[in-house]
């Protein structure tokens, strides 16, 4: 496998409301998509971009907020009551191949690829076996598909 | 203050040998640079660069092992002995504006502008005051400086 793009780094947040008035005032924020429900992992999510080299889009900061207590940023906010960096998502040309390698690898996938925050399929891997850090794995956009 | 690029993640790791492996040979990154030491911060570094958006450069990753059991890497590690996420790094135009934009907003810089992994001035942001991140600001490297 080859290292793709840094897609986005999720931070959870207690607050996404408060979360977008700090990048928006404090980091200059200018792009702030609409937040979003995402149902099947209990949280609302809101996507800031930041600026790439000569005009290019940059690594995304993905907000997240649990709105069900079942939601594994729920625990995640226990232990960091002000939230914190939560993952790290690289971009893959095809999700199940990359599954296969990660699996090959012997690293933890956790449960089977499904439909992510930008529409195409992605999984988490156990941070124990990556580094240390929660890694998300996404299938690149199609052309012309929203950031 | 307008968002800067995100120049990179840190990671902070008990092995920097260990995790250059996990990125070449897991996560398949072909641009590591060479490491080094930063004294002032008792750590050793190694950069890992990701490909951004039309051939761009991405956001890096920044590995950080401490040397130095005065590094603040060793307190985060005491914590988290896998390593992790440690801090976020943005680019400014003016690291003086910079720091007078964050102070005149009450959030607490940690210490003077100083000399950091890039060679341009850089400080540190309370993570309490910046959404939970701990966060580095950084003036950009000048046209044709190593990113």
């Amino acid at each position: 496998m080859k290292l793709g793009r840094l897609n986005h780094i999720g931070i959870a947040t207690p607050s996404l409301e408060a979360s977008i008035a700090y990048y928006r005032e404090v980091m200059g924020a200018t792009k702030v998509h609409a937040p979003f429900d995402l149902p099947a992992q209990g949280v609302k999510v809101c996507f800031v971009d930041t600026p790439g080299e000569n005009g290019s889009a940059g690594t995304q900061i993905e907000l997240i907020e649990p709105y069900d207590e079942t939601s594994t940023i729920t625990g995640f906010l226990a232990k960091n009551p002000a939230g914190g960096q939560h993952h790290m998502c690289y971009e893959v040309a095809d999700i199940h191949e990359a599954k296969a390698w990660f699996e090959g690898l012997g690293c933890r996938v956790l449960g089977e690829p499904r439909i992510g925050a930008h529409g195409t399929l992605i999984f988490f891997v156990h941070p124990k076996d990556m580094n240390g850090v929660l890694t998300e794995i996404m299938e690149t956009p199609k052309e012309g598909a929203a950031h």
